[in-house]
Parts: C-alpha cells; sequence; structure tokens
C-alpha cells in the first residue's frame, strides 16, 4: 500500500502533481501552507480541486519571517518585478519557503504513516529560485529523514520539465481542463490564463503555445 | 569581522551557547523561539540573559503542528514520561523541531549577513532526540546552504560534551552563577536547580555533581 502527501498550493504545477501522485499511488493526501500568500483563491482552488477528487486537505498555517524579510509574494505593497540579471533571484522568493514546508511536510506525513511526498518543484524553466533545484531536494530528503529518525521520499515528477511537457503531462493524466481553468499561477491573483502580464503568466502562456503547437 | 546567530531558549544548554559565541565571535545576535512550550518562563531568562550581555535577541512564532503530532512539551494535559525503552523516543520529543529552528534562523541570519549558527544541540546524554545528533546537523547545514544559496555554518560545542563537562564549559568561561541561577531546563518549570525529579532535572544536577566531585 503506497501512500503519498502532496504539497498543494493550487497552483499549475503542484495541482498537476496531485493528479499524478493519483495516477501513483493507492492512498494519497493533500497538505498546503497558509503564509500569507497574497491570493487566498489559489488555496481555496487546491482545497476545491482536491475535494472533487476525494483527497483529504490539510492546511496549516506557517509563519515566514516576511516581518524580517520582505517579499513581493506576501507583501500588498511591493510590486512583482522581472528577473534583472542571469543568477540573482527574483523578487517573489521567499527565503527557506521549501525547506520549511518539506519540514512540516514530512512532520505530518509521519503522523500518518506516509513516506513518500511529492512537490510540484522543478528547475526547468524556474527563474533561479535555490529551493527548487534537485540538489536542494535531495539534500532535504536526507536532512529530514534523519530529523525524523524516518524514512522518507521526495517525488519531483516535474523536477526537469518545461512548462509544456508539464501541460503535456496534465494532458496524459486527462486533466487540462482542470489545470487550465481551476488554477492559479499569476501573480497578480487572476485565475487560470491570468493577466497574461506577470512573470508567471508568461512562462504558463509560453508553454501552452508550446504544447498546442506540438500536438500540431 | 566573524558574526554568529545564536539560537537561545533560556536553558542551560543554549545559554551555555551564548557565552561560548560571545567569547568566539566579534559580534553576535540570538534568536528565540515561541512555539507554544509550557513555560515562557525560558524566554523570560533568554530575554533577560541576553540583554545583560548585551546580545540582540529576536524572538519569533513558530507553528508545531502540535494540533496534529501532541508531546507533553506543549501539551498541559500531558505528562511527561521517563524514557521506557532503550531507542524509542521521549514523549517531550516535538517533531521536527529543530529543523524548522535551523530553517528559521538561517533565514533571519542571511537577512542580517551572517553565516555561522550556535545551537547548545548534543547527543550525549541526550535521550534519543534524532534532531540533535551531529549527522543531522552536518546534513541541515548542507539542506539549508543549499535553500538559501548562502554558505552557512552550524557550531555545536556541546555536540561531545557531558552535562558534567558542559558545567565545566560554563565554568571556563567565568558564568557558572549565571548558568545555575539564571536558566531553567526543568520540564515543570522551576528554575535553577528545578524540581529535581523529571528527567531533565535529573540529567542536569547529576551533571553538576559529576563536576562539582571532579573539582574535589
Amino acid at each position: 500500500m503506497k501512500k503519498a502527501l502532496v504539497l498543494l498550493s493550487g497552483g499549475q504545477d503542484s495541482t498537476t502533481c496531485l493528479f499524478w501522485a493519483k495516477a501513483n499511488f493507492d492512498t494519497i493526501e493533500a497538505i498546503g501552507f497558509d503564509y500569507g500568500q497574497r491570493h487566498k483563491l489559489e488555496l481555496e482552488l487546491a482545497a476545491q480541486n482536491a475535494k472533487e477528487a476525494g483527497i483529504p486537505f490539510y492546511v496549516t498555517k506557517v509563519s515566514m519571517l516576511t516581518d524580517i524579510v520582505p517579499n513581493a509574494l506576501t507583501s500588498q505593497t511591493i510590486d512583482v518585478e522581472e528577473v534583472v540579471g542571469e543568477g540573482s533571484a527574483p523578487n517573489t522568493l521567499v527565503e527557506g519557503r521549501n525547506m520549511i514546508f518539506i519540514t512540516y511536510a514530512g512532520v505530518y506525513a509521519k503522523s500518518k504513516g506516509i513516506n513518500n511526498l511529492v512537490m510540484g518543484v522543478g528547475q526547468t524553466d524556474y527563474s533561479n529560485y535555490p529551493d527548487c533545484r534537485d540538489e536542494f531536494i535531495q539534500s532535504a530528503k536526507q536532512t529530514l529523514s534523519l530529523a525524523l529518525d524516518y524514512q522518507m521520499e521526495i517525488y519531483t515528477p516535474l523536477m526537469w520539465k518545461s512548462k509544456a511537457e508539464t501541460w503535456q503531462l496534465a494532458d496524459e493524466l486527462g486533466v487540462v481542463d482542470i489545470i487550465k481553468n481551476k488554477t492559479l499561477t499569476c501573480y497578480n491573483g487572476v485565475i487560470a490564463d491570468g493577466c497574461g502580464n506577470c512573470p508567471a503568466c508568461k512562462l504558463r502562456n509560453k508553454g501552452w503555445q508550446e504544447y498546442v503547437n506540438s500536438k500540431g
């Protein structure tokens, strides 16, 4: 009986992973984090998608020290900027976020007898977020297993996929309509196709076009 | 200019580390975590000791999923038990605690341009807490550095010390009186020598006796 816990934000990537996990594990649950992100709609969509798929979804509040380290993703007063130089992180970076999420998810998973986490992070197209890289995930898996004295795996099915390939995966899983219409990726909080102008929308929509073109 | 951030709880070990860091770094700051621990007095003592030593002390609230994973350290209704079998963790274990603390401390340290964390954990005498072991700390250092894309060191001056040796270190640092009278280790919230009966008091007092005997 293979059980997995999916880290679900309500965006394109984690929602695709939710259905990937549903297809690849016997039982799945999902966990979401309320860390003061600008757009609560993202978590509401996550809850709705999980409910319709019959997957238990637990949401917990988490502090992100955002009073100490301001960023555009939790602040209402900082505008999202395009990445300026090669190698510099965007101002939507929430420092330490994935390490915090992984730790809480691990604690929750252990309490449920679950040994597998599933996350929508990836290092293709992902604009310099250090905590989305495979090297970080592999290290975090090791640290988490030691912290909890409990063997944990972390699956990242999108690690090496482009956005177009992520759309392709959704297609294979038969959930393109859900991903297209019931997820929020846009930094400006516009559901589905989004505002079209923020970096997240540009990436998502470019991927969609490539995927559509590849289908011919 | 070597700068360090000390993870300070207000107990014997972290307070000893505060003074160890003061003696070994040019500038130090301290961070504390309010995670719903039973005895707020511990953090108050931490604040007092930091203030008297002229060290900036920042306290942040942190969730520990204690609604999900109950334990005797944050619950008012669970009694602290002695460890039953070899290899089993005590019911004062707060799952994932040090991994969460290390992540927040790392985010805070990076925001201040600090590359060194100092923690009072150790694997001698430490009753099976998996996240006090050196193997965990070494792995966490690696994961944290990757998460933040920022080289971080974690110093654990008590890792291989017995409680008697920790008293000896306080003596060498000239702070035995502070550690003896102004720290809280007791699970029942009794300052200094404590209740004398809980596992933490027994360990602390046994170490004290050994240290006194070794001085002859």
